[in-house]
């Protein structure tokens, strides 16, 4: 039995939160739910409220706090003889001054509106002390399908490509829905393409999977679409990507 | 019943030719799978692959043939007294030289290997003439549940919009990919994240769904990020979307 901790209720603590409870071989013995300017060691509370007693003391206390509050709070754990491990993807596991540490990063976006299963959610693990591992891995494995060894140089690639597929793909759509909503159109017209493109990754690589009038250098279609944008942000945005799909399929041309 | 015949066996064409084979009240009397500059009128060829007879004349000629070739193909359409409707988001329908003339566009992304089911693809229909909306009506409603009465100006946007969401990012998918291999990081990893990403705008707006360093103004990684991206093209877009996203949302920081 792994008893934890997790500080921090955000989007990533209620999703672990949630996973904890039903996870076999793991009791959750601490959520701390208080602003962290507050948060003392003393102020651990096991989740029946009580405090928590030297008896409850966590194997393992997982920060589920902002980038920015992770060296701070870890700060305050500093005495402890647990295993400490932060969530972030960007954030050097050194970082933390603490005895024993390491990375718990779920490679997913999440949302509280929504908690969702982690079972096939990547978890990419490390610790600094090799006899710390079995530990992570353990409760990793609880509870996903998916567990990574992954160091914090890999890490911080992985979060970068995220960035990617995740923040500027969200903020693509976001371009797609203000074309719609300035030509009366619907942004849930665009709903089953995204969805198809997503789909179409598991099983074709995203190289074989690009069409469109860059990737077939239609420079008729491309001065067409370059006029109908007035935005200047989102006319940058299309040369851009525009010469940058040419310039990965030039070869073939 | 409407006695229909296919132009152009790619993606597109194939999808329909499955789609009709199914649908009730539409009788597909001709698939052209002929090189373009063999075909001519004679030659189009009901299914049973016997000559086309006048009793057959179909009601309605679908061009789904590439961008390029639907003027020329179309030319040679012209004595028609059917209606002639192509498939593309961004050829305007006056392009056409036949007396009757109209769109069907399906706003969807189409593969030879997978035959998608067009019931949930939204049908963008458009006709010159009032008396022939009805026809391409019925046959779209055949097909699809989405069925959308869209102009030529409008369909240019939402192309233009599709090439945002479908084309750019899969483009993302792309270098997220090469950050993976370039990392020895599979890109299956990345796979619940696209996943997950596009499935979450079918509930949220794009705008409340953002997230991200750029979006929480996070100076610290948005930096850590440019220093660890060699590529100068990646780089290019790493800068230019964050500056897009911190524009969308400068007020409220």
């Amino acid at each position: 039995m792994i008893k934890i901790a997790i500080i921090g209720n955000g989007n990533v603590g209620s999703t672990l939160n949630k996973a904890f409870s039903k996870a076999k071989n793991v009791q959750l013995v601490g959520v701390i739910n208080s602003r962290l300017d507050s948060f003392e060691i003393g102020q651990v509370r096991n989740t029946k409220k009580e405090s928590l007693s030297v008896a409850d003391s966590p194997d393992l206390y997982i920060l589920a706090v902002s980038d920015d509050a992770i060296v701070e709070v870890s700060k305050k754990l500093k005495g402890t003889k647990s295993l400490v491990v932060h969530t972030s993807g960007s954030v050097a596991m050194k970082e933390m001054p603490v005895a024993r540490k390491g990375v718990l990063y779920p490679l997913q976006t999440f949302s509280k509106e929504s908690l969702l299963d982690l079972r096939n959610v990547p978890l990419c693990i490390e610790t600094e002390k090799e006899e710390d591992f079995k530990i992570l891995q353990d409760l990793a494995t609880a509870l996903s399908k998916e567990v990574y060894k992954i160091s914090s140089k890999q890490r911080a690639k992985l979060h970068l490509a995220a960035v990617f597929v995740n923040n500027f793909v969200n903020h693509m759509y976001k371009i797609g829905s203000d074309i719609c909503l300035n030509n009366d159109l619907s942004f849930s017209m665009l709903k089953p393409l995204i969805s198809e493109t997503a789909k179409k990754v598991e099983h074709l690589s995203p190289e074989t999977a690009q069409t469109g009038p860059a990737r077939r250098a239609d420079t008729g279609t491309i001065e067409k679409h370059l006029d109908l944008l007035s935005d200047t942000a989102h006319k940058e945005i299309y040369s851009l990507m525009t010469r940058s799909i040419q310039k990965t399929y030039e070869k073939e041309l």
